[in-house]
C-alpha cells in the first residue's frame, strides 16, 4: 500500500493583508511548509499557522527565501556574498525551528521558496549553501527537493534526509527539470490530465517528460498550490483521486 | 571580593551600515546584548558578532525590540495587538538562540531594546508580555533589567532569573528610575562622577538618587555605551576603576 | 441642490497581496485616497489606481501616513523628531503628486491615513506639522479633515483650502469628534441608522452627538470603506439613498 | 578653457546609521546624486543633503535603485515586471523632484545606482526602461551615463540630453566598459595614474584602454567616490589637479 504526503506553502499572510485559506487548506494537506517572515508571513502570522497545523494533525516545516517582502521571494537575487545569505536562511530556519517549538509542533523539514528554491536547483554552489544553513541549525530535518535537480545532490551530500516533491499541474523535461514556465506546455491547465499525472508519477514510480521519457522517482510528497483561485478545490480533488487509487495520505516526517 | 559585569548593545551594523567599534568593545566587556535584525542588526551582523564574543570570552544575549528599522527601535509603538508583539519577541529571541546554538556559545540571557525596554519599565501588562515571551522560548535565560521596574518585578514573577543594571551616566530618581533625558540633570557628563556613582553601587550597594536618597541595589551588571564617540575610551576607564577598586569584570552568566 | 462626495481609501494592496476591490469602488465614489507606499500601497499599485481613478472620472488624493507596512499605518509612533516626520510626509506627498502628473490625473487633494490621522485630530503640533508638509509641497492642494479637531483648524491657519469629512458608520462626542472605537456605541451597525445620520448631516446640515447635541457642519465629503466585507455593496446603498433624496455625487474638488 | 564637473553620491545615511562625509565632500564636488530612499537615504537625509548642497552651490540629481535597502542596491535582481520596476523608478524620480522643489533647489539630472546601473549598462531594454521613467517625470532632466553602453543610447534615444561620465580609478575595455572589478587590473589603486588618465580623458578627449586604444569622449562630469576611507583627500587631490592643468570645475548642468 502506497503512501504520500500533500504539502502546501501556508502562512503567507503580512501584516494587515490576507493570503489563501490557510484553515481550508489545512484540512486536506498532511504537511504546511511556512514562511519565516522574510519574503512573507510575519511572526503572528507564523505562530497562529503553526497552531492551527498542529490542531490539524499537519506536519510544519521551514519555507526560507530571499529577504524579498515586496517581491514575494519570486525575483532572483544575485550578487549577495555567500555568507550573507547563508546568515539569512539560518537565522529564518532558527527563527521558525524556536517558534515551532513553543507551539509544541516541532519542525519537521525545510523547504526553500521561489527564486531561491529555482535557483538552487540549477546551482551547485547556491545548493550546498542551503544545505548547509539546514544542517548548521538542524542535522535532522528532512529536506523537500524536487530530484533530479542540484539541490536534491547537495542535501544527501550535506547528510540530510532528503524527499523527492513531486508536481500535479507542471510538466518535465527530459531532463528530469520542470519546464520552464516561459516555456509552452510548462503549466498543465487540464484538472484530470494533472490527476493522472499524479498518479503516473505515484503510483507507477516513474516521471513522465515531454520528450517521452520516463524517469524513475520515488515521490514522497506532491505540492498542491494555495493561493490560486480554486486551490481548495483542487487540492481536495487530488486528495479523493489518490485516495481512490489505493493511496494513504500521510506526512512524509512519519514515514 | 566583589564581581561586576560590564555589558554593551552591539551587532547594530545593519547591510552596508556601521555602527559602534563592537571588535574594540568586545576588548572591554564581559557581556554583549546582540540586536536581533528588527531595530538593527541583520543575520550576518549577528553571526559575526556572536562569533566574534566567542572568541573573546564575552557572553551573548538576544537584544530585541520593536519591528522599527527606521527608528532604532527608539519610537514609541503603541495601538498593536499584544499577541503580535509577543509574537515579534518570541520569533527575535528564537532566531538569536539558534543562531548562538550555531555558532558553539549559546544564549545565556535577555535584555530589551531601547523604546521597548523603557515602556516596559513602567508598563505592567506590556512587562509581563515580555517576560512571557522570553519563557516561552528558555525558561533557563536570565533577564537583564533595570531595579524598580515593572519589568523587573514581572521578569521576576515569570520565575525567571533577573539581573539588576545600573548606569554610570545617568541619575536615578526618588522612585529609583532613571530621570527622564528630557529633565536637567539626566545624564552625568562628568567621567569622574560616573565612575564615583559607579564605585557607590557597587561596592556600598546603593543607588544614590536626586531626591538625596539612597536606594539598595544588588547591582550585577553596568551598561557601558558603544554608539557614541569616546564609547571605547570611557568604557576602559570605568573597568580600570573597577578593578583597581578591587571589583573582578566577569559576565553575571558565570557567577 | 445639494453636492456631496464620497471618498474612500484605495491603493492598499501591496506587492503580492491584494486589499479590496478598487475597481469596483471606483464606480461608486467620486474622490479617491490613495496611499503612498509607506503604510500600504507600492509604487506600480499606485500607479495603476490613479490611471483607474482617472478612467472613472474619480479625482485623486494622497493618503499619507507613518512609515509603518507591518502595522498598515494603524499602530501609533511617537518619540521621533518632528523634521523626520514632515520629510516623510512631504516625500510621500511629493512622490504621489508626481505619479499623478505622469498619469495626466492632477492631486486634487490631501488626507492623512489612520493613526497618523487620529493623533493629529488632537494634537495642535502634529496638526501644524501635516498641514506644512502639504503647504510645502502643494499650497493649492485641497485638506481633508474631520470637523471640529485640531486638524480642520491647523489645515486653515497654514492657509489651506479644507473640507470637512462625515461618517455613515461612526457616532460623535458632544465635542464633535469621534467617539473612541474603545467606547461601546462607537460604530453603527444598522446600515439604515447609517444612512439618516448621513442625510441629517448633509441635508440638515447638522452632526447628532451621542449627548443629544446638533453641531453645525458643511458636510463636503463621506468617508466610505473600502476593506470590509460588505464595503461595496453598503457604498452603493449610501450613494442610492443620497441621491434619491436630491443630493448629486460629485468631487469636492470641482465645486 | 576646458569645464568639468566633479559628482559624488550623497545622502546614503539612514535612519541611525551615517555613510560617508557629505558636508566635507560638498566642498569639493560640484553636483551631487542623491540616493532616494530605496536603496539607502530616508526622506529627512535627503532633505538634509539638497539643503546643504543648495548652500554649497552644488547641483542636485536624484539617485534611484532597486527597492533594495539591506544590499544597498549592489544586488542584482531579476525576474520582476518591467512595469513594477519603471514604477519604482518614477516614484522616486518624483519624490526627489518635489523634495528638490520644496528646498528650492531644482533637480538637474537622473542618474542610476549599483547594479541597476551597471545592468542597464548592458541590456537595451531596461536601459530603456530607466529613460522612460525619467522622461516620465521630467522630460528636461539631464542622464548621466558611462558613454559606450546601452544607457548613454537609450537616454539618447529617448530624446533626453545626456552627459558622459568617467571614472579616475577604473580601467577600461576595448569596447569603453568598465573592466569588470572581477578581473585583475580593474581598478587603479595608484593615485598618480588616476590624476593622468583623468587628465587623457579630459584634456586630450579619449579614454585609454586596456588593449591599447584611444576611445574619443566628451568627458563632462567625474565620478567621486565619497564612502571609502580616504574619499575627501582623493577627490580634493583630483580637483586640484585638474585647476593646476587649466580645467575649471562647474556643474554640468550650467554648462
Amino acid at each position: 500500500m502506497r503512501t504520500l504526503d500533500l504539502n502546501c506553502d501556508m502562512g503567507e499572510s503580512f501584516g494587515a493583508w490576507t493570503m489563501g485559506d490557510d484553515a481550508a487548506m489545512l484540512k486536506v494537506v498532511s504537511t504546511a511548509n511556512i514562511a519565516c517572515g522574510f519574503h512573507a508571513g510575519d511572526p503572528s502570522v507564523m505562530r497562529r499557522t503553526i497552531a492551527m497545523a498542529r490542531d490539524n494533525g499537519v506536519a510544519v516545516g521551514a519555507h526560507p527565501s530571499f529577504a524579498d517582502l515586496y517581491g514575494f521571494g519570486r525575483r532572483r537575487i544575485s550578487g549577495e556574498r555567500p555568507e550573507d545569505l547563508e546568515a539569512q536562511l539560518i537565522y529564518q530556519i532558527a527563527a521558525f525551528r524556536g517558534m515551532a517549538e513553543v507551539e509544541g509542533h516541532p519542525m519537521t523539514h525545510v523547504k526553500t521558496h521561489g527564486a531561491l528554491g529555482n535557483m538552487a536547483a540549477t546551482d551547485p554552489e547556491l545548493a550546498a549553501l542551503c544545505a548547509r544553513a539546514v544542517v548548521a541549525v538542524d542535522p535532522g530535518a528532512i529536506f523537500v527537493s524536487l530530484p533530479y535537480s542540484c539541490m536534491f545532490e547537495a542535501a544527501q551530500k550535506a547528510g540530510l534526509r532528503v524527499v523527492c516533491e513531486i508536481y500535479a499541474d507542471r510538466t518535465y523535461t527530459d531532463a528530469g527539470e520542470l519546464t520552464p514556465r516561459s516555456e509552452p506546455g510548462a503549466v498543465i491547465h487540464d484538472a484530470n490530465q494533472s490527476v493522472d499525472q499524479v498518479l503516473e508519477m505515484v503510483v507507477n514510480g516513474h516521471i513522465p517528460t515531454t520528450g517521452g521519457k520516463r524517469l524513475p522517482v520515488d515521490a514522497a510528497t506532491l505540492c498542491v498550490h494555495g493561493d490560486t483561485p480554486g486551490a481548495v478545490t483542487m487540492a481536495q480533488r487530488l486528495r479523493a483521486a489518490l485516495m481512490e487509487n489505493g493511496v494513504t495520505i500521510a506526512p512524509f516526517a512519519g514515514r
